[in-house]
């Protein structure tokens, strides 16, 4: 069915019976299609152990039917009831420090667990055989948000899971010791069994070690979710999928999203924070990422504050609206919220709910109502059309990798950098020019984009370095700083970094880093600055560089721009070297977003790309262009000027010389025209 | 006897034998007349299991009574000698991480410890046995600074404990599951087995948990008191205290108010921080309504510098005398202090004494004397010109409960309010225009008040919304933003917030919070700012509010201020409504001190209220009646002139005209003027 | 031999076989005399319990020595093999929080093990066996930067010989109970047993205690490397050293150098801190002053970034050069680096190595050869003429005491002061004149020093304080605020503290301290102000106090500045008193940098104490005197004129006129001109 869904986590189980008639009324009003069941149900579908209650679910689901409101059906595996603490201590998860959590929380389980995983199956079991017939049934929602309290679990029998994940993937200890690098500090294992988790030690430890725990860590929680899956379709063809988390660390989603039939996601981006769009748009790419360019379901975001922030602003009027076109810009078939009904007791009693404490009579539920009858609007649209099902479609992409994602951020590295900010900053840079932008492997195949920009990509294997060189012969390639510093063992690309494809893809070698100071230190009287000046005609004269610094080679490429100040003076910041048809690019710092603006836009050209025409005279505008309808945002605090001839598909209205209030949204059906 | 007393904790066991005489000779020349003994002394009394040694403590008594020095006697239980923790390891206190707390410092035991428990009372029994008809014995001092520095502990003697609690107030886990919402996450227990202590969990624990384990410790710690009050009762008719520590969170000290003969307070403003003279008024004030107005002591303050501030500032000259004189005028009628004679060993070494390190030839002796010569000039007032023993009187009162303290401040609230920051916000702008302020239970009779002001009371019952409602008919109610929220189970009132007679009462109900950004969000370009402005002519035009708004919905109510930007542009801020001879004061922010002090004064004079006319030209004066004596203490840097005709009893001359100095104090005996 | 070593760590286990030869082939290039070999080897040495593997190191020693390189060999003991663990887990240590540490990282083991002391005997025993008579052989290697990351352990084990420890110093409990001071808080032990180490407690920890623990995990961690040179020193005449790591707190290492045969240190300054110049001069003084004056050995320096910072620079060029010298100038006999090549993998490979990843066509091998030739030049010189071996001249001295450190800078204290930023602010006002300086222990023979300096000397004891004084009889005795406060059992020092010797030789005594606020309330509207005015001739009129101030009773004594605001205005600041052919001054308070020079200066002036003129024009220029030769170092940014008649000895160039750029260096042969 092609549609945009619209809806949210529904707990009814919270509320007495009473209010469950008025909730399908008001979904009924408020156009909602879809409604998520069950997902922190445990303790109340097995109250105690191997006692079963599914009448209350049966009512809900039977009710929601009775109403049209299709559900997603959790598997409630996400937080375990109080008695499996109580019979099985050993469930609780341990943190490095060697603390055992308690219950009285949620997600109180070692993902490890043999006992945790028995009792879920069984749940999951019991739950397939009742539920996967019940004409309800739209999609199977797997456990929640896995890893987001605990990712990484440092207790015995985790410790026990671990050795036997190493020895699977090295075989004798010896491989581990040589791919560990052991011979340093003195850290050589004599068996497997003398190896632990990177619990609380004296001082660095063992980054190969760390960055297995990570991966093992992963594993682990996907094993989770592989074995309800397996469950599930022993009885059930409906679509499975578990909400991501939009950039999430301690979960490799490349891996995840291989085994989910759609992509969800949850985000709650900061209302306060005016870098929010922008981030939120980098994360919604990355969900279409995920999924090939398949349409994905934005799985919750909140309808106005949340409860975990320090401060936690409301939404300003009309920018739940914005931020939810936003997603549906970006490739999203469904607009779902945490949650329905806002809790009256309970820790997330002051996160916003669709119907909010207050009622109703409210400017809440009045914008609830009026975005239900907008999706309801755009899902019915159809054939050359429709929105829902239509596909985005991008030129460039960036690279991410979530062993470079760990291995960068890892203790006793040249610098603090921020993986995810050094792709925000790529990202926007982009994005502001007008571009889409995919998010791919650096193992991808990489044939469908014109340029790929690989940042930060510090842990590369060689097939990787081989894949990326391969695509300067016919695309364009920019390399960003701190790539190919080591292996995927984290054993460093010596003789100059990079990898001998890539030295010569770019025609040139990394000599030093020269990490600029850190902004603490910055009014010290000498030293090195925060910021590396450098100097270009491609960033029309001075600019400066942040984060980090490199000492570059160049054999055989143009240098574009030179860093301009202290040891570094003179030396390259930016390469350019032709390959073939393609190109490869080397950028050897972070410049500061005006002048990686400019970069980015002298690439594009470079690359042959045509930037699109600007859409709005004034305002903060984002735009999107998704199959045949181009969707415009108003971020700003200032109204903008639609400057695209076509007929906005809400109103009906013709688009052009139309104004775009601040969180204003026009969706322009473009007939076609770029 | 109507008396103030002077002197403070005399700790002889630090010192040799023959220090002891000379310690009684400086009391009588320092004009000591109470000294509180045996504090820490139960490692002494009792130097092995079953083993006393009362013999120098015999001597202490009689040599102290020798001297015309009367004895607060303490109990000695607040820390356990070494051996307890070798014998009896589980009595060592344990926190929410699981670290067992070792010896080797001070209060170092689980408050529901049995063994505890009944070593304590053994002590207790002992001491009450030997020295309950000792002539020198003029206060029971029982335990010291309860819950000081371990308040709550999670071991599993406390889990089973609370367990117990738990059981009595909920009869059926099923009550326990409604009130504490367990249908969120999944938290449901089956068995009150099941429960913990909030110990540490993958994130937020559950709200009602939380404040029902707050309940839980102060309840714990207040049956270690009744235990050995019962003791002392069964033996003596002594007066009996316990030191308060001001506004003390972990405690509910209007449950233990109840169950001390006086209340005695601990409080060490510090000497660098020019809001100390004003939070200082505030504690004091505390201190007078929780014994109901009757005459409080100061059990402890510190002559000069304390140890354990970061960077610890002695007292200016004289503001030891004047801070005295601070606790005398708010209805103190003893003023002591931690500690006779500077310890010269030990944590608090460089805690100031009475006797400092360098003698007698210092500065800070001569101040000792001063006062204790004026103080026994002052005790020998009596009948109408009696000071020890008068009262103040309060035409305002601020709402003050413990369980709106602990649920504001718990984690995934709205936004990081602190409620004594609140409270000290209102009691700040009321003093500050010379008015004397009381504190109330939200539920106590509150007639005797022409204002009451309920600021943040979040977690409100029932009762207290109906009592605060109907004292809007009569008296003027002013509700402060954020106040019931909740019940008293953190159940959210739905509809609007409030509950229902205090929407009636004020004419509005609360649609949705808007806390401003955090201050370090504030530079961003766009966003919630961090001041929220505001407008009205009760401002005296623009201001800024700080903390928290709310969109505020009015039925039958004037519109007083409103917000003037943002998302809450046009919404009232500030409103008014008279409801039978009464007025019920509605305010959504906290205004900025100036504006807060001009919105007092208009609620003030709005209640007829006649604001007092100022006592001094210049100064940054405090000025207290009480009884027939107005307190004028100048805590400012440039003198002040006394315009107040009446007699300085100190020094016997007429007052107006006088010239006031920096820490200058001055009593005036105003013979029946106002 | 007398020589000016050049080399660093050597760890060959961590490359594959082929590259040793490379190894030995480019340490000839560079001109390496020496290489420490061994240090983190024991998992390879040791395989297995009891099964050694000698082998690899053979041939080691071998290619080292046929390639004329000589061995500083390690005993390896620094971090145990993961095997320990697994079969010993009580050898891991224990935080005061009570979390057990973990392999993977290095160190781990509890110093108080005698499971861990018996292996390293072992180990070491069959090391020295093999090597001793090994003809590379020139020094013995000792462990490795003991206590870096792990110096006090609070495990069971720990506990015990703490436990031993006390009863062999205090032999009664009673006798500990008076020292530690416990009749306060109720802290008075009935047996050893009851004893603990100072683990996690609800407050304030026994300061004495505290102290006593210090004491002891030091002379744990000396007793385990007394025991390994035991072992060495029955076969072996060649000598031992254990690398210092400059101001280091855990280990007190005026008893350690008693025990080393040659002073050898670590350090690595922060390339980006402008203040890394003058804090490695300190350390540098450091060295040859435990060493009595002594050559030492600059054990460990980085070539170039480190990897353990936030951000981590690299330094510039020139500057590891400018550095070294400045070691040699300061008394060094000898340049080595951690780490000869740099790793490939481990949590050091972003650590620079002499030897980068990036190979030998790199700025830093350039560097590393230039060094290498002008050592081995410099190397050359012998007779009148020799630089290796010569001394370093000092009249002016500053104590060190590490029991006043570890007091200091307890909790509990009147404020927050640095021991170490205080004697760098002292030795830094002194070099800056020109005048080279020395550590010494209070209580060592002071009479080869004109003026003794003895800032913060907090934790005194009787012979120190006599032995300062009467240092004042004939010398310039220089005592800053805070000293002598306390004895060496942290018992305050009644009646004015200082002690009477002292208090006679300076003419005064100390009534009170009046600490400043600390600078986050420095925009406070009253209160006691960050900064401390101070005036006097001495600082050419008005100049700042900092961190502390007093309030002092001069008796006898002329006082030179006073403070000038607040409580403490006109109070002494500074003062003076002559004593028989010396002096006694006073100050009570920290200077602000220039005032402090000042003050210095007269200081020296007054003592007699020529000041040495002016070495260059412009510049940031260290100018330190070592024999026969005058070192110049231009730690600038702009270049000096040296203004010395001589001859450089690198270049053979006259010296006068010659201009020395950013990082540049001469050393003048001054042929006995001053």
């Amino acid at each position: 069915m092609m549609t945009i869904w619209y809806g949210g986590d529904y707990n009814p189980e919270q509320w007495p019976r009473e209010i469950w008639d008025d909730d399908v009324r008001l979904m009924n009003q408020a156009g909602v299609s879809l409604a998520t069941v069950g997902v922190f149900s445990w303790a109340r579908l097995e109250p105690r152990p191997g006692e079963y209650d599914f009448g209350w679910l049966d009512e809900v689901l039977d009710l929601l039917h009775a109403g049209g409101v299709r559900v997603d059906l959790a598997t409630a595996t996400a937080s375990p009831p109080p008695w499996l603490a109580l019979r099985h201590p050993e469930t609780l998860p341990v943190t490095e420090n060697g603390v055992r959590l308690s219950v009285g929380s949620r997600q109180q389980y070692c993902p490890s667990s043999p006992v945790y995983r028995e009792r879920a199956a069984e749940l999951v079991r019991r739950l397939v055989e009742r539920y996967a017939d019940h004409p309800a049934l739209e999609l199977w929602h797997v456990n929640n948000e896995y890893g987001c309290h605990v990712s990484h679990c440092y207790c015995e029998v985790s410790a026990e899971a671990f050795r036997s994940w190493l020895r699977a993937k090295y075989g004798q200890i010896d491989e581990l010791n040589r791919v560990w690098g052991t011979a340093f500090w003195s850290q050589h294992y004599d068996s497997f069994d003398e190896v632990s988790p990177p619990r609380a030690a004296p001082t660095f430890r063992n980054p190969t070690q760390l960055l297995d725990f990570d991966r093992f860590s992963s594993d682990e929680l996907l094993a989770c979710y592989r074995a309800e899956v397996a469950i599930i379709r022993e009885r059930s063809e409906v679509p499975i999928t578990t909400n991501f988390m939009g950039f999430f660390k301690a979960v490799d989603y490349w891996a995840w999203a291989r085994e989910v039939d759609v992509v969800s996601d949850d985000t709650y981006p900061d209302p306060a924070d005016p870098d929010s769009p922008a981030y939120a748009a980098m994360v919604r790419d990355l969900m279409r990422s995920l999924g090939g360019g398949k349409p994905w379901l934005l799985m919750e975001q909140s309808p106005s504050a949340v409860n975990w922030r320090r401060r936690n602003a409301a939404k300003a009027p009309g920018q739940m609206r914005a931020w939810s076109y936003q997603s549906v810009a970006r490739g999203a078939d469904g607009i779902l919220f945490f949650q329905w009904r806002q809790s009256a007791a309970g820790s997330e009693k002051f996160h916003s709910g669709l119907v909010p404490h207050s009622g109703t009579d409210t400017r809440l539920w009045r914008e609830v109502e009026q975005l239900g009858q907008e999706l309801a609007l755009l899902s019915a649209r159809t054939g050359n059309e429709a929105i829902a099902g239509s596909r985005v479609l991008s030129h460039v992409a960036i690279t991410l990798d979530w062993d470079s994602w760990w291995a960068l951020e890892q203790p006793a590295s040249p610098t603090d950098v921020s993986y995810v900010q050094t792709l925000f900053a790529w990202h926007r840079a982009l994005t502001s020019l007008g571009l889409t932008v995919d998010f791919v492997r650096s193992d991808a195949d990489l044939s469908a984009y014109r340029i790929v920009v690989a940042p930060a990509h510090v842990a590369a294997s060689d097939a990787q370095v081989a894949n990326l060189a391969a695509f300067a012969e016919t695309g364009t390639l920019v390399v960003g700083f701190g790539t190919a510093i080591t292996d995927e063992n984290l054993h460093v690309r010596l003789g100059g970094y990079l990898g001998e494809p890539l030295r010569r893809a770019l025609g040139l070698w990394i000599e030093e880093f020269a990490p600029p100071a850190a902004p603490d230190l910055q009014n010290l009287g000498s030293g090195i600055p925060p910021d590396v000046p450098i100097r270009g005609d491609i960033f029309g004269g001075a600019a400066a560089g942040q984060v980090w610094a490199e000492f570059v080679r160049v054999e055989d490429a143009e240098t574009v721009a030179t860093f301009t100040e202290g040891a570094l003076a003179g030396w390259p910041a930016v390469t350019r070297r032709t390959t073939g048809s393609g190109a490869g690019w080397y950028v050897a710092t972070l410049p500061e977003p005006d002048a990686l603006r400019r970069l980015a836009a002298s690439i594009a050209l470079d690359a042959g790309l045509e930037l699109p025409a600007p859409v709005t005279r004034g305002g903060q505008v984002e735009s999107v262009r998704r199959g045949e309808h181009v969707f415009v945002i108003n971020h700003g605090e200032e109204p903008a000027e639609i400057l695209v001839d076509g007929t906005d598909v809400i109103t009906g209205a013709p688009t052009s010389g139309m104004r775009l209030h601040p969180q204003g949204v026009v969706i322009i059906a473009t007939a076609g025209t770029p």
